[in-house]
């Protein structure tokens, strides 16, 4: 029995979906972010980045969404969420999520979070400006040259799927036209109507009212 | 045989390390950054984002550090780089390994990168200011909360000592005191000593000439 802290609208949702189709038991605990949980020192103890998601295991915390996914896709293999046996394969589910943790959601995090990076309100306001541009970008790219289809890896669904599909979901609040990605709206819609995601995205929401 | 993209003071330091590690066969193949070669049409097509490392393999392309540190340790397995076959052991490796690409490299690439995320000068100026805080920061936390010594990982040593060593090669670039940080300090000297080390920065430093 895992459990899983995460907050509404964040990048936890990937994991969230993930847990739901490797039929993992669970409890879902919500770290309320609008006062400021993730920074308190309750949660702090659970993970000192002050971030979501952490995944709380017998034998010990995990946290880092792409760690957290190939965690969920090797203790549940059943499941087959990721080809951990196939070394090139296995690295290629890796670079997605890399790319994904280290460059697409970076981008989108210049709307909410540029005090990470700048503190002067005119630098803020720049990084805010160029996110529909640099968000853009890294989603042009997936539709051009990474999205294999019909799953993000080809034939093959694994864990890079709800990872996209939680990241997809920020392209309107973040100024950026979807319809400009027909693969990756596509792929939207088929996630959206998997069990596993209409599941973690209720207990999601309905942990925020 | 393998044919390695790199540039000098880049974080494929770490992958090429990790490939001495492993007594694998490569060839190194110097992008030069000088004359943004890694964003001419000869390099993209090796790799889209226009960034290293990329590593050629007879199964096809890998980019992002990470996913090259995992597929170099699942298939050079005698090496022992990480405990593939461990799920709970090997996410944190990956954790530690996500932390670097998506919070600690990402805070030092707005010194020189800045451009990635606004465009107008006092942003980027803004940014570059607050670089020696924001990575003084991730290093703290690294530092207190993560670096289990002597290696990252605890007495065994994994893909996250190099990737670990190569960022914080940065340190005194990013206007941060290495000496904030002895334990990081230390696994840098021991890091340094390393053959693999050794023949690696030689290397990069050779062909940047």
């Amino acid at each position: 029995m895992f459990k899983f802290f995460y907050a509404p609208h964040t990048c936890a949702l990937a994991s969230h979906i993930a847990l739901e189709e490797a039929g993992a038991e669970y409890e879902a605990v919500r770290v309320d972010f609008k006062v400021n949980a993730q920074r308190g020192p309750e949660y702090l103890v659970i993970n000192p980045k002050g971030r979501v998601p952490s995944l709380v295991t017998s034998e010990g915390i995990l946290t880092e969404t792409p760690a957290i996914l190939t965690f969920i896709a090797q203790t549940f293999p059943k499941a087959r969420l990721a080809p951990v046996d196939q070394p090139f394969a296995f690295a290629r589910v890796q670079a997605f999520n890399s790319y994904l943790c280290s460059t697409v959601h970076v981008a989108h995090a210049h709307r909410m979070r540029g005090y990470r990076w700048a503190d002067e309100p005119a630098a803020l306001e720049g990084m805010k400006k160029k996110v529909p541009v640099s968000v853009g970008e890294c989603f042009d790219l997936i539709e051009r040259t990474m999205f294999k289809g019909p799953w993000v890896m080809g034939e093959t669904y694994s864990v890079s799927d709800p990872y996209l599909f939680t990241l997809a979901q920020w392209l309107e609040a973040d100024g950026v036209d979807p319809s400009r990605f027909p693969k990756v709206q596509d792929h939207r819609s088929r996630m959206a109507a998997r069990p596993s995601v209409t599941k973690a995205l209720a207990e999601e929401l309905e942990g925020a009212r």
